[in-house]
């Protein structure tokens, strides 16, 4: 009964992962790994899933460490990973000291930075795959901001491949929503070890969350129909023609 | 001043059919004339818009009197349209008469008999062009119905064409917002001849109407640019291969 919430994310990752052929033999998965509970439980569930998936593939996990956060829980993180057969690396980037002078910090800028090191150290060490943390409310609400601020119906690829460049983007937790997430973090220890980033989540996006929430009653069956919805529009996988924007 | 409103209408109307060519030189188009305020609006902004979309065009009117709407103001609309250079035809259908036994009226029932005499009618005689009276928010809830219940990306076409069947469907208040029309019918003296559905409205449908009013915050900023992110997915502009369902 226990690990019955730790088995949900596995089956659903491990469905994410088979579908949309997420990992291929002798991947090179460098996974994001914020300290967050979302990128740890990705980084378990990676793991965890080997025996189904039934492919040879590295899990190196790479941390950032901004100059506004000192994660006290790193070292515990790291104990984890290496638990799970992911090796660990962690990076100092100063996120504030590169704003402009007069600029202040925020979500946008900070992401862009990470991001930016993300595929620097993937091109580097020769990764070909980048594994992010986002999940399916994530993914809706990306989904709902890009249609109600810039017009457009977009989300975030669950598998975003590109023709000129080595290193494609993967979000294997795609499938699974937040409180699954929450629920198997639980149940595997993992909240313990996770941290939350200080500055707190953007209103805008806080907000629609709310309106989301409110709009979907948080009904789990009609987010799945939305993801569906999105996924046969096929915004759920992509290929584009450029290199990675921020 | 007094005007203002109904110019608006009027404007929208000119937008939808100019930059969408909805209509074409010589095209016969029969309006599906409920008696509601949308269609009856619809009918006086298509005959008003005459000098600025320089273009001949027939313009007709059918109106599909049911077993279960003795609609009282019948003569009043046909009146209003004549005035408009708009030739009035009423039909009598039997829509609950049709019903197999057992089964019970419903919004779904309705609709599809009067689509039915209406491609019908629009066959016999020739028109190449219906136009339905649906609006921004009527495509908005169609496009969030289709999404969280049928799980698809999918919405009510301003312009509909089939590759085998000479008859169009055009939507040419689809850019205006409900409560411009009502705005407009005000001001025009529509709202006093025209008539809503003794059956009200289904209920599914209204209740997701409030939640998409309270998602926009009823904001047109946010509508306009939910209908803008469903233009550029190319969902408002079909051509199917089939005929048309029912």
């Amino acid at each position: 009964m226990r690990a019955a919430r730790s088995n949900i994310v596995r089956k659903l990752v491990t469905k994410a992962v088979m579908e949309r052929n997420l990992i291929e033999e002798g991947d090179r998965i460098l996974i994001a790994a914020s300290g967050g509970k979302d990128s740890t439980v990705m980084a378990w569930a990676l793991s965890g899933i080997r025996p189904a998936i039934k492919k040879t593939y590295e899990l190196a996990a790479l941390h950032i460490s901004s100059d506004f956060c000192a994660c006290c829980k790193k070292s515990a993180l790291e104990r984890r990973l290496i638990e799970w057969g992911v090796s660990f690396t962690d990076v100092s980037v100063p996120i504030i000291g590169r704003l402009k002078p007069g600029r202040t910090m925020n979500c946008y800028w900070c992401s862009t930075q990470r991001r930016t090191e993300l595929l620097k150290y993937a091109l580097e060490r020769g990764f070909n795959k980048i594994a992010l943390g986002h999940h399916l409310d994530d993914i809706i609400e990306t989904f709902f901001m890009n249609m109600t601020a810039k017009g457009e119906l977009s989300a975030m690829p669950i598998l975003l491949k590109y023709q000129k460049y080595p290193v494609s983007i993967i979000r294997p937790l795609g499938l699974v929503e937040e409180q699954q997430i929450i629920a198997c973090a639980e149940e595997e220890g993992i909240l313990k070890t996770s941290c939350t980033c200080p500055f707190g989540m953007n209103s805008n996006r806080r907000a629609v969350r709310k309106r989301i929430a409110d709009f979907t009653g948080n009904s789990a069956a009609v987010k799945r129909r939305i993801l569906q919805a999105v996924d046969a529009a096929g915004l759920l996988t992509e290929e584009r023609a450029a290199r990675p924007g921020p």
